[in-house]
């Protein structure tokens, strides 16, 4: 199997995607290709030593950077690393792409070079979080912030494929993102989604709200890309502020309960360990013809490797064929 | 002031606003109608002692359970506890209404019964919220599921009144949540809603994504109903699964471990303190024309009892007053 990483992609580019290619080349012994600034990646490749042939560098002169606007940049900087490292697999000298760059760019540029799936309208961004229960696939996080319902649905049948072909789940339960638990619950957009996704042959188990996703209820949880987005961002909001806030009481803290800290330490790191965002590495992106992976902006190296780990199951799952052919009977 | 309490709202009526009643007119004096089955209320308030003046109760037959639907209840229950309470205010013979009950319910009531202040399409629920910096008002969490981009202008402007008068901000500052900071970001909605804020007289500081929401940077935060109730529910349910996580963590711990734990437990307890939801104990309903606040379902006394000096700041600083104003103006 053959890989192409955007090397340009991502707050730590291009060092991160390079040394995550240097390590996925190291740990599984797949080929792959980064795309981006020839010079840059040669000197960061330099500093490592892995197998020569397992590299090669297709060079972009372009760089779309992490908040321009999308498609206004695909159009114009025609030499840019997503494109190109897309048009790759267009001509099938590789298998699947990971980015951690700009996520509108990618989707953007995905979808006018390798077309969607048929029956496919809208692609969407799958990812993968942890609950208190099992690994729960939320879809869609941001590609389709306009959605109409029909797309909702959609997201549900392949949620449903990969969740059966890559994740193992016989019968995944899907459930719809809703401020309440009620069929007449939620704005006009999700009621129309919920009765589409009821009338469809998917195991679908009704709306969910944020806390029973997060206790592990469903194995899909389907959602309007902007409301997706929102979920993610106020999670690691939250996240974010609870450690700090944490920091700020214990460095006011007295002795013992700093030394009360220091020794439940190891608690806390096997939580981050068990809630790791780079545990995946990259989420797909369902409904493109090709198998496209996005990355979180902040990855490392880890990360970078991880998302190739999770590509090589998605090929080797052949979840498109799957997806086109739940979309002809669901 | 007199204050109407809804006794038969939230998941712990009549325990809880009864018990709230009496503990806002022993510490703050006020006079408190409590609205709902007279009977189970007086059961309750026998065990109290309390200047038996203070509190009187208004007899009402129906209950509406928190999860009926809204509007078809609120017609069909014509002496719900929710109406009867608002009637109240109307007759101008209460001065604030809160509830713990079903929030639609209350909204849908508080509209038909009290209409909306001139200016005012919408009403909107604003929620205070604990940041890292300060406190920051979210508004609309769940009163309009389908706002259009006008009525989150018009909670920019209501939410400004409130932050001025109440919250003492000489000129706060108000953003739009989204997704991405850039004005280009964003689903249709919210880009035309930034349109309409960038025009204004307000002190727009553009979009916000969650995590600057937890830090701080607004004093005011806009947002359709649908996605402030997902923000809220998500900060809620990541809580949660934080704190079950941390417990079953330290469950399976060594014992040195669980010791740290104990004793750096003063820390937790001290954030705890600082986050609690309870401190405003009410969400105001901005908007219709009279004082309405949305205490959260799981309200116990002490929340129920900070509502009431929550809606008492609200009375004070004559709000509704200046949000008609400003409307003008802006």
């Amino acid at each position: 199997m053959r890989f192409v990483i955007d090397a340009m992609g991502g707050d730590y580019a291009p060092e991160m995607p390079v040394r995550g290619a240097v390590n996925a080349v190291k740990e599984f012994g797949y080929e792959i290709v980064l795309v981006g600034k020839e010079e840059e990646i040669n000197s960061i490749l330099k500093g490592y030593s892995f197998p020569k042939e397992k590299i090669t560098i297709v060079n972009a002169t372009e760089v779309i950077g992490m908040d321009e606007p999308a498609a206004l940049s695909v159009r114009k900087k025609k030499d840019n690393s997503i494109t190109r490292g897309l048009q790759l697999l267009k001509k099938e000298e590789a298998d699947a792409f990971i980015s951690a760059g700009n996520t509108g760019a990618v989707v953007c540029a995905a979808t006018l070079n390798l077309r969607l799936l048929p029956g496919v309208d809208r692609p969407g961004i799958a990812v993968i979080i942890p609950t208190l229960a099992k690994p729960c696939m939320v879809i869609d996080v941001g590609a389709n912030i306009d959605p109409k319902p029909l797309h909702i649905l959609q997201y549900g049948i392949m949620g449903d494929a990969y969740s059966r072909h890559v994740l193992g789940k016989t019968s995944p339960t899907i459930a719809l993102l809703n401020i309440g638990e009620e069929s007449t619950k939620g704005n006009d957009f999700v009621k129309e989604a919920h009765l589409m996704m009821a009338e469809s042959k998917l195991n679908f188990i009704g709306n969910i709200e944020p806390k029973e996703v997060y206790e592990g209820h469903a194995d899909v949880v389907v959602c309007d890309g902007f409301v997706g987005n929102v979920f993610l961002k106020v999670s690691e909001g939250f996240a974010y502020a609870g450690a700090e806030l944490l920091k700020r009481e214990l460095k006011a803290s007295n002795i013992i309960t700093k030394i009360g800290a220091f020794l439940a330490l190891p608690a806390f790191k096997a939580i981050k360990k068990k809630v790791d965002a780079r545990e995946y590495g990259g989420a797909p992106l369902l409904g493109v013809d090709g198998r496209v992976l996005i990355s979180h902006g902040s990855s490392d190296e880890k990360a970078i490797k991880n998302a190739v780990r999770t590509a090589a199951e998605y090929i080797n799952q052949q979840v498109n064929v799957h997806i086109v052919e739940a979309l002809k009977i669901y």
